[in-house]
């Protein structure tokens, strides 16, 4: 604490990222990282872009990369915002809709990072249970005033919500902003960029760290009507004027254009991810259905924790969260058909002793 | 406007940055960019990360970086902090510090995104005129309960200010921060680095988008005491973990690590700006005496806006600001030799006509 904090900064509790290790050689399931790497042609067009004209700024308003997604989604490019990584366009969006308000809605387990921005830009967030399955009920999200934000799949337990749910969650609240939060939808869910013809109050966001496999580059994006779109470039160009680096960009795009390579790594994620569920299962988990990259699972005798301190001597690490409900619970990224062979051999030296 | 934004959205008026042309045949000396490349070291490093390792986050906290600014400039890890670009240090150093305070002290003419920033952060600014000669009389720095921003060598005069007078400055205003924003310092000046030991409030902000060659990868720093540091991490850790992607990391560190390279590009801007200088004196301008990679040009005869204009048509593109007191000068980056000749060709034929 220091006298020369805003009141708000003394305030603040910030986020915890997920550990990142600084050597190699372990299993990381921690963080759902993409197993796969980048497509090849996202290599090369990097390369492309390192040279003597990186000495110039980058386009400020990344207007290729934003076409580029326009086109991919059939929207127009006023409809498309982009940053440096969803967690920047998720505090734009924080910003731009929800700043000052009361009763912004969210589940009690989603992405920890909301209660996070929920401090920062001063917004009261009323919390709603999951039911008893981990689902969430769009028929408990009415009154809201600031907005509503979920993640869809929701992290960190992996459970869909269907269209027809999130059109009655729209539905309910048409006078704030319903933040659909996509980082995992490509793994097995359909996207609610559909219904962004239909409701002025829906704003989607993605990122490319998941099924893009572009942790490393920081590229998020929001999709949603122009007008809203319009209040995420208000408050970007009054935060920083070039959020995307030339290289991210020129990453972006060939990674939107490569959509063979796409498919098939999140066919192979998807591929893992049902092998490792009933591995786990043998094992005497229980593992939620998932439709993201990782699995969130819980074992019928062992403590989530002593299994993770386990994993973790043996060189696997997986991510334990601390807080009521979940902390018997463990999320596992899905890795290579290598990687997930390793923790099923360490969880069974741990369990079938 | 839309009803879904947030009051404070709608009231923003957002930075508006110098124009990115998307041809390359124009002789760009608008927006202050290096005319040189980056180092050769640079390009390999930034190379050599780009591969399958980009699926996984970066270092959340740039340790590495951090540890060679740190190292470079004598300080301790934990006075150095990162972000993307200096545009968002400085956002971030406003909620942390001058977050919904008043009286936060700035000259009249200085770096046009400040008053954006209050803006955004809710805080009162209070400008104070820079003399006759564009200069700031540190006298006048009295008061301040937000805090002091100001650019050294200012932007977009040039001038610089000596360490003797920051000093009075710090010692008038010991309980805010001093916001010493060292975007140009490395084009002659003197850091007010060597002042942090002794001073508790004071911030340098410095970009790697100038002297560095780095305008195209977006990577800032702040420099101060601890306290400050944490301050700006809590803000930080509260907006976005992972602000500096794989690629920019270690072309920032390449940059830091190349000191040769950057030295010996510095001095040809230097060279080239007292080239410029004298040939604009010659055809009848008034240039403020600069320590920067720009010069402050006003002609004696002609409007600052017309000859913009015409060197536009010419294929020259330089800035012209549309504000009280400095409406007649023209901002000209310093370019390579070519590009310089090319500038004062075009100035030649609207003058000497």
């Amino acid at each position: 604490m220091s006298k020369f904090w805003s009141e708000n900064t003394k305030r603040l509790q910030p986020y915890v990222p997920g550990e990142q290790p600084k050597f190699s050689n372990l299993v990381k399931l921690n963080t759902n990282e993409n197993p796969f790497a980048p497509s090849p042609l996202v290599l090369q067009a990097m390369h492309d872009v390192v040279n003597g004209d990186l000495r110039l700024y980058p386009d400020p308003n990344a207007d290729n990369f934003k076409q580029t997604v326009a086109d991919y989604y059939g929207l127009q490019k006023s409809q498309v915002f982009v940053g440096n990584g969803s967690d920047e366009v998720l505090a734009h969006a924080f910003a731009a809709f929800f700043q000052g308000k009361q009763q912004l809605l969210m589940p009690d387990i989603s992405y920890s990072f909301y209660p996070v921005y929920c401090q920062l830009y001063d917004v009261k967030p009323r919390v709603i249970p999951l039911d008893a399955q981990f689902a969430i009920n769009s028929a408990d999200y009415t009154g809201a005033v600031a907005g509503v934000i979920f993640p869809n799949p929701n992290a960190p337990t992996g459970c869909i919500l269907p269209l027809a749910m999130i059109e009655k969650i729209l539905q309910a609240n048409p006078d704030c902003v319903v933040l659909v939060d996509e980082a995992y939808i490509d793994f097995g869910g359909v996207s609610a960029v559909k219904l962004i013809a239909d409701y002025p109050n829906l704003l989607v966001v993605q990122t490319l760290s998941k099924s893009r496999s572009l942790a490393g580059m920081r590229v998020g994006l929001a999709l949603g009507q122009a007008a809203l779109i319009e209040g995420l470039e208000r408050v970007k160009n009054s935060f920083n004027s070039y959020p995307l680096d030339r290289v991210a960009q020129a990453a972006a795009i060939a990674a939107f254009k490569d959509d063979g390579y796409f498919r098939s790594t999140c066919k192979k994620v998807i591929d893992n991810r049902i092998w490792l569920t009933k591995q786990l299962r043998q094992l005497g988990f229980e593992v939620l259905p998932s439709y993201a990259n990782f699995v969130f699972a819980c074992h019928v005798e062992k403590a989530a924790e002593e299994i993770a301190v386990f994993l973790r001597q043996h060189g696997v690490v997986v991510r334990h969260f601390q807080q009521a409900r979940i902390d018997n619970f463990l999320r596992i990224s899905i890795g290579t058909v290598e990687q997930q062979q390793r923790l099923i051999t360490v969880l069974k030296e741990l369990l079938m002793k």
